[in-house]
């Protein structure tokens, strides 16, 4: 027999994730993880939940993430309702196409941005619709009035690192019938947040995960910032048990700790400045990045060439086949002395 | 401006997962956890992978589930294409709907069983059908062909505790023009499964949680074993990294560690037999259980006072207003010191 599966489903490719070599002696600067450890205090939190035997473990956690949401409510200075905690924020992405978009209608991003949109439009049925970006990196040809369920706007840009100022966010908002889902991963590395708009345009909704800043991509946490009817929404959507303990205090526990972010952050903000500046000695075009990772290009424009070399040498970075990103390579910043020894490597390509 | 949720979305509630009690004193006996801790083997590598500084937590976990899935696929006897892991067997509810049913197609299960399929499909947009049981629990007016997408059975059944026989879910396999879903949450506590139907019924998809028998309902572990073309469509419908690496290393230590499944599951199973002859000593009609829990009904068949009853002494159970079921209470099997105590409030209440 044949299975009666959804024509879509049937259709679509799945989504393939930044590749994770096995072994040791890899610089992995693919994947824009944090090269530190999370804060101490996540790893505190994490022991005293588990205890001695993990009997809490035999418990189900809370449903309503209620202690993480009212600690990033806090931090953001909302109300808790306006809060809900994930998954990764994949799920969000993922849910918030559930919640607004019938099989059928259309989602829209930027190209190039995150193409994991386009793979949950696929699953939903829905249809897809790509914007370029101008010069200056702008929106090329969009339009007055969009009438697409969902823009997902990836802010910093992804995998360009270049920010969106608030002023044209909110113009984008006055320009959406739908939802503008400003998708802020690598928002703290910047000094730009939308947050301050959700307040004002019950249209936007506001992603954040754990995987970057808070160097937690191994405990899939994420969490977004909307009006309580986005939230509650979300909330009828999200398995009900998504989240389990050890990641609900360990979220907890990070968004606790802002001394630690900044200071993590900012050391990495500070050898991405440094690097970016040995990479344009070297001749390379790097974008201004406001993100953990830059956007680079050598004088041939042939980033294929600069990753395998990089490769042979067991440094892994990104490198797209897309005509629009083939020409460069994409970083993720590492520690200084993995920056130092893949500067050295490029130093020796010429 | 109202926002552009989906019809289906707005109109449905969301589920309303069993309560969880602040507090210390309680004796939760409401929502089939386990008494026991997880096995320690689980906690050890919880520990491992998380290091002394959680440095592990930076990087992101295997997207694959590859070693899960490769011991899950031993002990089950099967090629690892035909498993695939979950964040809870919740997630595979969920994502078995998204496969195979667009929306205003229909699923089916027996009421009373997990309600939460009918959130699941509603959240779809899907139609929802039920069906009744028969005195020997049977399904009531089964058709000679379902024309429906998917049926949901819970075998054993929640919250009456009996078990399908294989001849008898062989016999539904053959019956359904769509996927037969047979969600064995509560297989461990009984000897009958319908693995081996799988290799036979390509439309037989097995799901399993690590919730009850393997005391993680705090970690969020599930799995399911079908043919590969329903695993690989489960795997471009779920999020990519689903499973955060702590999880994915309980998971492999549980699975490994069936010597301490089998001795937790046969204390609950012996406190269950024990606690149902005490019942029916008591007066009260116990249905056989093939799971960790009992559904027992007084001899006024007023399930809300034994519940009520229960509650004012800290002890927790779970009543059910739905017609069906209001005649008696559904009681998770703790150890035996919580049974004892329960079975004296029981006997004080004549």
């Amino acid at each position: 027999m044949s299975l009666p599966l959804r024509k879509n489903i049937t259709e679509m490719d799945g989504y393939v994730p930044g590749f994770q070599p096995d072994g040791p002696g890899w610089i992995k600067l693919n994947t824009n993880e944090n090269p530190y450890p999370p804060s101490p205090k996540v790893v505190d939190a994490i022991l005293t939940e588990l205890g001695s035997d993990g009997a809490n473990l035999r418990k189900y956690p809370d449903a309503a993430s209620k202690e993480a949401r009212q600690v990033a409510a806090e931090l953001y200075g909302v109300d808790p309702s306006w809060v809900i905690m994930a998954n990764g924020s994949d799920e969000l992405l993922n849910n918030l196409i559930r919640a607004f978009v019938d099989p059928g209608e259309e989602i829209a991003y930027i190209h190039p941005s995150y193409s994991y949109y386009a793979t949950l439009a696929e699953i939903q049925g829905a249809k897809i619709r790509t914007f370029g970006l101008t010069e200056n990196f702008r929106i090329a040809d969009f339009l007055e009035c969009y009438a697409g369920k969902i823009f997902f706007l990836t802010s910093p840009n992804a995998p360009l690192g270049f920010g969106f100022t608030n002023d044209y966010i909110e113009s984008l908002a006055q320009r959406c019938d739908g939802i503008l889902v400003v998708d802020e991963a690598y928002v703290d590395f910047t000094d730009t947040t939308a947050l301050e708009l959700v307040k004002k345009y019950k249209n936007i909704v506001v992603t954040r995960t754990f995987s970057k800043s808070y160097s937690l991509a191994g405990m899939r946490l994420g969490l977004a910032v909307a009006h309580p009817e986005v939230i509650t929404a979300l909330d009828k959507i999200r398995d009900h048990y998504h989240l389990d303990r050890l990641a609900l205090v360990a979220a907890v526990a990070a968004l606790q700790d802002q001394d630690y972010l900044r200071s993590t952050v900012s050391r990495i903000c500070s050898t991405r400045d440094w690097f970016s500046a040995e990479l344009r000695q070297l001749g390379y075009r790097v974008n201004p990045s406001k993100t953990n990772y830059i956007f680079a290009e050598g004088s041939d424009h042939d980033g294929k060439r600069v990753y395998q070399a990089l490769l042979s040498e067991k440094i892994l970075v990104r490198y797209f086949s897309d005509p629009l990103l083939a020409h460069g390579i994409r970083i993720s910043i590492g520690t200084r002395e993995e920056m130092e020894k893949t500067l050295k490597v490029l130093q020796s390509l010429g």
